[in-house]
């Protein structure tokens, strides 16, 4: 395994995370571009079943598949190859096959979501798992369907479900990342001292207003009390941050001063 | 707009799906690519800004961006191009942009799966929504994530995030699919008058114990009772079908036919 390129992830253990198994892919672009693809959901074993252009294709490391990896050649590097799907299986506990189409067979299947959820709990019990991708165009064979404990098919636009090779293992490893990830939906992306206290927000308001009652905005004493809430509101929804209030208070200020010199006063 | 691909997606009502807005594209394959990861996820409006290329590439719409599109080739049809990021958004109510890089910007940072959330809450208010990808090295620019309601970071490998332009546009056109989509993380997929009933796994338990009865394999009367049960945890587990209890039945009976034959009663 070459050790130059930092940016590589490192080999985890094996068992840890699933091997992607790709079932006689024809392009090693697309084998490249695999290998990118399990690198960003941090994946790294991969297995090239009868890979139509040989491996490594053009009998060289320094080809189109190392330059689409794009930074995770070392996945390339440590890629197995095998002859066919039964010996690259052989020392494998659990096996899952990518199946976009609907088959009639009689075997589980998963969405990607519930499929990255098993293949978490493979890890944790220590059984070696694997995940198949067919070639390009057609697809995992039955013979190949017939190995697998479980299908999985992605949820997505049935009227155009043919997905990219590189897609596919790309949609998996996202997930499977998910699903040992606590991320919540939405933050506020700010130290939590940063934020404006409620205090902090009021004193803004408060010059605000100062100046809107001195210039007349507020004169008219029926609407005054509406006019001032619908402000409130919107500098309430805006989670205000500390440096947002000091660059505000000088907004109002200096508004107020070009008011003046203008001689202005309304 | 043609109409000689039947796969291609039908354009939705605008406001209903999120714009995917390519900020300063470099390529046109990545253009394409995207067009065929918002196809997979029922997206159709893309939207170009400044895209080095020009649009469409090499003067033609029948160029690399189309090739890869791979059927998808109507959403290309139907972009727009912008010359920059102020025009493509002008008539959009709110508008999230793609980071995967932490900035020290306050602003709201979503998940995927929370931003795909949020999008099909803005359809639903019948807002017109647009999402944003920058180009494929840099990335979206500070001026252009200060034009944004929220950025969306992907949960990802953090030691290498760096995404393929169309693999980033298809997690998010997954994600905003899978939003809307009940399928149950795990189904066996069967009719469910196909699934064998317990009296039928029974029957075949008893034609299989008499057989080895018969041909002496349970004669340990005190080891009898646990292999029983050991066999029908193995029968009940398997969640068989009405076809396999018919084969099963036929394979038994074969079997002990054939020792029979063979005059090896044990």
């Amino acid at each position: 395994m070459r050790d130059e390129d930092g940016a590589a992830p490192l080999e985890p253990p094996p068992g840890e995370s699933p091997i992607v198994v790709l079932v006689r892919p024809q392009l090693a672009e697309n084998i490249g571009a695999t290998a990118r693809a399990m690198a960003n959901g941090g994946l790294f074993h991969l297995r090239l079943v009868a890979p139509r252009e040989g491996w490594p294709p053009e009998g060289s490391r320094d080809s189109r598949a190392w330059a689409t990896a794009s930074g995770a050649g070392r996945i390339l590097d440590a890629a197995k190859v095998f002859p066919d799907l039964d010996s690259a299986l052989a020392d494998c506990h659990r096996v899952f096959g990518t199946c976009p189409r609907p088959r009639h067979v009689v075997t589980p299947v998963l969405t990607a979501r519930g499929a990255a959820a098993e293949l978490r709990e493979f890890g944790a019990r220590d059984l070696r798992h694997a995940i198949l991708f067919g070639p390009e165009r057609a697809g995992l064979e039955a013979e190949d369907l017939a190995r697998c404990d479980a299908l999985v098919r992605y949820p997505l636009n049935p009227e155009f479900s043919s997905l990219n090779l590189a897609q596919a293992v790309m949609v998996l490893a996202y997930e499977w990342w998910t699903a040992a990830d606590a991320t919540p939906p939405r933050i506020l992306q700010t130290h939590k001292t940063e934020v404006a206290t409620k205090g902090e927000v009021e004193n803004l308001m408060e010059h605000l207003l100062a100046e809107l009652d001195a210039c007349g905005f507020l004169r008219n004493e029926a609407k005054r009390p509406g006019m001032v809430r619908n402000l409130r509101h919107w500098f309430m929804r805006g989670e205000i941050t500390e440096q947002e209030v000091r660059t505000l208070h000088g907004v109002v200020a200096e508004l107020s001063r070009g008011r003046m010199r203008r001689g202005r006063p309304d």
